[in-house]
């Protein structure tokens, strides 16, 4: 439809491969695009059928003719095609509206547009932000959630010490998920807590709340107090990473992974508020077309009680060896220091996280936003800009 | 195991099916159970490998023995296993904590209690409670989640007319779950808002938030002011009764409504807030047991757009048509009218609800709460009441 020719655009009612009915779009340069006629008659544009002020339909679909034909089809000033409908209503459609809904072309598809690294590429991905212009300016906290959503992990850097700075970064997206521990938690050495991170000895790679279905998506941890001399660094993984090289060396053992239910599980309580969690999935979660979801893995947080039979118990625990393996192997695992004033941003579904132990003091504020804010406050801000910039 | 005579109980070290190493304890009245070394050795109970406080477990992931071998076992006073492992490590397990995780008889397994419900058993399963008791009593605060769980659905009377109460109530369970809609939302007549719920005009089935992720579990929607002529009455249908019907009459179309991805939307503003959300996801979802986990039904919020290619759209709206019909259907879908005082509660990723149109003044304040936080609520309560009796 790139043709050099004039496009002269022309409608007819016709039969698709299944024999079902669908009107063809011509542009007159050999370009065709095809509607079937229940998705046209659905999707009527008009004032009754699709709100002006949202876009929404208002169709009643108990009292929608799901057999609707066209009686009469037309081109108006080559811009857009009118429809007349067996029941005497009338849409009519921009064809460069109809172009964005071409079912020749198949429809949009997410591309997954993660990237993912390792301890050698760890440095070159792990971009730090300023929080003054985080806050300030909308297209730095556009590029801060891009980079979350393709990288991960990164860090807004010179954000003073106050401890409301993880509620007053997460409200510049949205607003913090809560959870059981709270809008915001300390993470520091609290003998009252069940939570074994409120320790100061070593703390092993692992995702937050596996046992919430609803798990929180990207974990933003602000760092008030680190000890001067050694300990207390933050260690990373990638998941994403570590699921490639197991599924290159280990097909088995990723789909085991993949497939075998684990029982994660949370009892106790903070702040007076008790708890007992219990979510059963896989360590590895994909979606229906094979892309990795989510990631589960917290060794405190995995149940005694497996919800499997025990043919498949060695086979899960020879997977789960190699996982660790290849999360804890030197040229994956990437190491590195907070300093105060420091919020390490991470995804919550894909980086495995963890701490090494320490003598003295440590307090990080923790908080956590979601991804369905995140991914909404991102088309905002990337409608808004592209606005911007073509005004 | 239930037999007469006087359990003896003995350790073996042997092999299983699978020709790995496993231990069985025998009760020396023919009844066996089976635990495979790796998954003993990582659940040792001891301080240093369990904590005392919470249960959850220490061990290091990447320092652990995946292979090791006991070398000394020993029954104790008779309800106690011990164990020496290869790594001079020892571990002493309860008999009883063992045979609650008894490999043999398979491992507890979530079962489905939810009770499905027609137009003909809506009245028999739509249960009542007041609002003061579910307040002051625990018990009866149980009974409300319990209901929730199974029926989907229920009837909180008496709550007054205070705006505040949604929050309230949800505080006896957890908190609110916050939205772009707010921590908690009015539903009245609003012509600046672009969510169609905020209409006087009839509101069609639907269930809230599909285009979320993590859409909330339970709606807590409380009457504040109703027309007392006729309007506004609730409509409400079990869509796991439409699913059985759908899939005893036209299976194939219930494959289809619960594999084809359709893209959900909502792209607008509420008090100031603006928002762009996106998720794929069929109407039906099921977990990997094949038990429906989720219903995502809002025209409002079905996108132009189809993320599929076009062989599929027609048999989509085929099998649309069909689950239409019956959740419309007279036998399926219940009408009552909320009174002055009413909260209605019920689970979103089953019920869907709608709104007769109506003139005059009408006012709900809506809020959300999660299954995540019901579910804990339901365990911790459950455990505390029956601890009580057994004191």
């Amino acid at each position: 439809m790139n043709g050099s020719g004039v496009r002269r655009w022309s409608a007819t009612d016709t039969f698709g491969d299944d024999r079902r009915h669908e009107i063809q779009l011509d542009d007159g340069c050999g370009g065709r695009s095809r509607y079937p006629h229940t998705w046209l008659r659905n999707n009527c544009q008009c004032p009754s059928c699709t709100s002006a002020e949202s876009g929404f339909r208002k169709q009643v679909i108990c009292d929608f003719r799901f057999s609707s034909a066209p009686i009469r089809l037309q081109i108006i000033n080559n811009d857009t095609l009118y429809v007349k409908w067996d029941d005497s209503h009338e849409s009519t459609y921009d064809l460069q509206w109809l172009l964005e809904r071409n079912f020749n072309e198949g429809q949009e598809r997410h591309e997954n547009q993660q990237v993912k690294w390792t301890a050698e590429s760890f440095s070159a991905i792990f971009r730090s932000f300023k929080y003054e212009d985080v806050i300030k300016s909308d297209e730095t906290l556009l590029q801060w959630l891009e980079t979350l959503a393709v990288h991960g992990i990164s860090m807004i850097k010179s954000c003073g010490l106050e401890q409301y700075r993880v509620k007053e970064l997460a409200g510049r997206v949205a607003f913090l998920k809560k959870t059981q521990y709270g809008e915001t938690f300390k993470v520091e050495v609290n003998s009252d807590a069940t939570n074994l991170a409120y320790r100061s000895t070593y703390l092993q790679l692992h995702t937050d709340l596996p046992y919430y279905e609803y798990t929180p998506g990207v974990i933003l941890l602000h760092c008030i107090v680190q000890p001067e001399s050694s300990g207390g660094e933050s260690e990373v993984t990638d998941g994403l990473s570590v699921c490639d090289r197991l599924k290159e060396t280990d097909l088995d053992s990723y789909k085991t992974l993949s497939t075998v239910p684990v029982r994660w599980i949370d009892r106790g309580h903070d702040d007076g508020y008790s708890f007992h969690n219990i979510y059963e999935s896989p360590v590895i979660c994909e979606d229906s077309y094979g892309n990795i979801k989510r990631i589960n893995f917290s060794e405190h947080h995995r149940d005694s009680k497996c919800p499997v039979s025990i043919d498949k118990v060695h086979i899960w625990y020879d997977a789960l060896e190699k996982f660790v393996k290849i999360a804890y192997n030197e040229k994956i695992i990437s190491t590195f220091k907070m300093k105060p004033g420091d919020i390490l941003t991470f995804d919550n579904y894909r980086v495995l996280h963890g701490r090494k132990g320490y003598q003295g003091s440590r307090l990080l504020i923790g908080g956590y936003l979601d991804w369905d804010l995140i991914k909404s406050r991102t088309r905002v801000l990337q409608s808004q800009l592209s606005n911007k910039i073509n005004n």
